[in-house]
């Protein structure tokens, strides 16, 4: 695409900007309620916002945030700090204590004495919560399954060998987030299904529907019956490696070797700050991201992207001078990742006289975003709806029924209406959990623009209630 | 975000992608007009598409294809060859003239003699169409201005100087490109101007909001009557540096010197394939991008992505065996970025008996679609709009007056009705005309899921007129 200010090829591009959505711009004479604020939001955080600057400090300066990590103990000192530094009231921490699970050293993955490729590095990486393996590692054969119903008609095969769970995520689903949901039952449950078949370890196919050499770790469970077998997960590249080599060779036996370790607790926190509501104070509209992250990347994407959301639509807000009716208090939740206790331990805190109207998360990355998705009643979901024109400008004006986060979830479980940020949802699972997400992945202006949706939701909530 | 089927931890991710757009769901109970087709398209797209392995073919192993370059007759090689193996119809070249300038094997720019800061390089590339410098380059005082009007008030002060065009592209527009509409007469028109103050050469900012130290090229203008002074852009790391100098120290020299020619005129071609319609052959549904690009990077979002969308389109269409009442044609336009003879040419052409009802042009990136652009009379716009249910399912359904592309704009000249493909447009400058426009920028899915969108677009007007 090409120049505009060249009298004879002047049209091209003008065609693309000089428009209005024609669907939804009846002819509108006075100006709907909250229209000039929001407008006031978006010109204020696009050109002049922080949200990419206190970004790039969470990321590039502290960098992954494992719940019990030194750098999550950093992070949790930077967001008071952050906070505190842009004005916030009652800044806080609300202490949890979070596992401490550590990846140690070594973790390798080999192919051995193969006929046709010799020995060859696979790129693994432990899935988060596995224990080692035996220090020289574990040497056999490897047998592949799509899922824990085919594992199952395996009988003795299973036994002795490494479990490799190569289901791909569904790539026919509109929605990566649906194909994730279907593909990680491998990850969280493929240690206890490999154990229970008799295997002695689980390798599980990353959770992405990129092809490319980057491992991407997450969550596991052991539970208190199953023996515990150490399982890791192995990129896309060396998933195809494998599968196209047991294709041809049949038997085909890898090393496995991880040095990782769960440790004692570790006190933490979740990290709090307000505005306080200047009419009804105690009423409540929260809003948060997760201050944790894997211990790959830089937690850029996830959740970095959402507790910069959340600091810099209040940051709007309050250089805006605008003071909200209601509280509107941004949360920092601490272990996300591997636990939720900072999501049970701020629900669970008895907090007298105190209603939350609301609570509003962002986690699913700093992409464009879309829209929203209220978990609510019908009535909450249509009042939230009415406010759609208020993101049509920025193209984020989409309200679903149904959405949240996991940290949030636990007062949605008390009733409170859930609303999660909804954002373009293409490149997420790109960067997830691995050393892909860093804060170069992503875009200034698509993050700030989360920010700016979520300035106008919330203090538009603050104002009127749900 | 985390693990889906970890049972105590399911919640968060299942509110995110459980949801219907609630703003556009009525009850249903019967399909509406091809709506089984869209998702048809989709399902099919999505998993098996065909999209980003062909951008592979054409960005990795062609690169980039400047109008007149031996990339640009691979390129078309290569067009022709892929709508063949497609199995498109009446695939064939229509022949174009067009221009061939080379950027020379020298480009460098220096700040030379600063008191603080000694001898600097900047990082710079000549515009396309640039003149060279004298062989031993051009060395004296850079004079900063923010626009023309502002150089005009310079008097002699601009004599015998660089001049250095630094205003930046406007972040507070939502869409980035109304901010390049606003910066880029200093690209186009930068060494006119210059020269007319009595300026020796010029240097322009790059025309993007990124900050970083890649230089972004694209077309500059002479004329008859002003004499030619060379003209290259400048990174905005670059920019920031002189700017942030010239402050401190006043009087900044730099060295230029750019090595870049025009060369004679080269025969090249615009490259066309068709599903030829079979109850209306001669109404055409014209879809394209164009196959040139700036000698940087790969031409990969600009304006690969357009290209590889509408062979795409054509080849999923074809693949589940739909025959479109009206023909559909995919046109790959030659010299798009410099000069515009491709679409021209595609114009000027006699066609006997046959009529263009629709042009449609991607040329705003491979990302997300958001939905169209209708440039034409309202009933036009209207009948597009009322197909927007069979864009919901991929949140492409933004259908907006006003659109088109620079190819189409000659068709547009002669009345046939435009539309642009509208994708998320945050990232575009990031990458165009630069050596960040490469492949591994582009996301497959969203990739993808532009051509689904032209694809179920092109198939209903084929069926339906306009």
């Amino acid at each position: 695409m090409r120049l505009l200010s060249y009298p004879t090829f002047s049209v091209g591009l003008l065609f693309y900007y000089c428009c209005t959505i024609f669907s939804q711009t009846p002819e509108i004479t006075s100006r709907r309620p909250y229209e000039d604020l929001a407008h006031q939001i978006i010109t204020k955080g696009l050109p002049q916002g922080k949200a990419y600057e206190v970004l790039y400090e969470l990321t590039s300066k502290i960098g992954h945030r494992l719940s019990g990590s030194p750098q999550a103990a950093k992070a949790v000192e930077w967001a008071k700090r952050t906070m505190e530094s842009f004005g916030f009231q009652n800044v806080r921490l609300e202490p949890v204590t979070v596992p401490r699970w550590v990846r140690g050293p070594v973790e390798e993955a080999m192919i051995v004495n193969s006929p046709s490729i010799g020995t060859r590095s696979l790129k693994i990486c432990a899935l988060g919560g596995s224990i080692a393996t035996p220090e020289e590692g574990i040497t056999t054969d490897v047998l592949e399954v799509q899922s824990f119903e085919e594992l199952q008609t395996m009988g003795d095969r299973a036994k002795g060998k490494i479990i490799f769970f190569n289901r791909p995520m569904d790539r026919s689903n509109i929605n990566p987030f649906e194909s994730y949901g279907g593909a990680v039952n491998q990850r969280g449950s493929g240690a206890i299904e490999a154990a229970k078949a008799g295997g002695v370890a689980a390798l599980v196919r990353s959770m992405t529907m990129r092809q490319d050499d980057v491992p991407h770790t997450g969550a596991m469970h052991y539970n208190d019956i199953i023996p515990k077998v150490p399982v890791a997960a192995i990129s896309t590249v060396g998933a195809k490696l494998l599968t196209d080599l047991i294709q041809k060779e049949k038997n085909v036996k890898v090393k496995l070797r991880l040095t990782c370790q769960s440790l004692p607790d570790v006190e933490s926190a979740n990290v709090i700050g307000e505005l306080v509501g200047s009419e009804k104070p105690n009423e409540v509209v929260l809003i948060g991201g997760h201050l944790d992250s894997w211990d790959k990347g830089q937690g850029a994407h996830d959740d970095g992207a959402g507790c910069v959301h959340a600091i810099e639509a209040l940051r709007l807000l309050k250089e805006l001078g605008l003071i909200p009716k209601r509280t509107i208090r941004a949360v920092m939740f601490m272990n996300e990742e591997n636990g939720l206790r900072g999501a049970k331990a701020y629900a669970a805190k008895r907090r007298p006289g105190e209603k939350h109207i609301v609570a509003i998360e962002s986690d699913a990355g700093g992409f464009s975003p879309r829209g929203f998705g209220v978990q609510a009643d019908s009535q909450i979901v249509e009042k939230v709806a009415r406010w759609s024109y208020l993101f049509d400008s920025i193209d984020a004006d989409r309200i679903s029924r149904g959405g949240g986060g996991a940290d949030i979830s636990e007062l949605g479980k008390q009733g409170v209406p859930m609303i999660g940020l909804r954002v373009d949802p293409h490149k997420y699972f790109d960067y997830h959990h691995s050393d892909n997400d860093t804060f170069d992945k992503v875009n200034e202006r698509e993050l700030e623009l989360g920010a700016v949706s979520l300035a106008i939701l919330c203090y538009v909530i603050a104002q009127e209630g749900l």
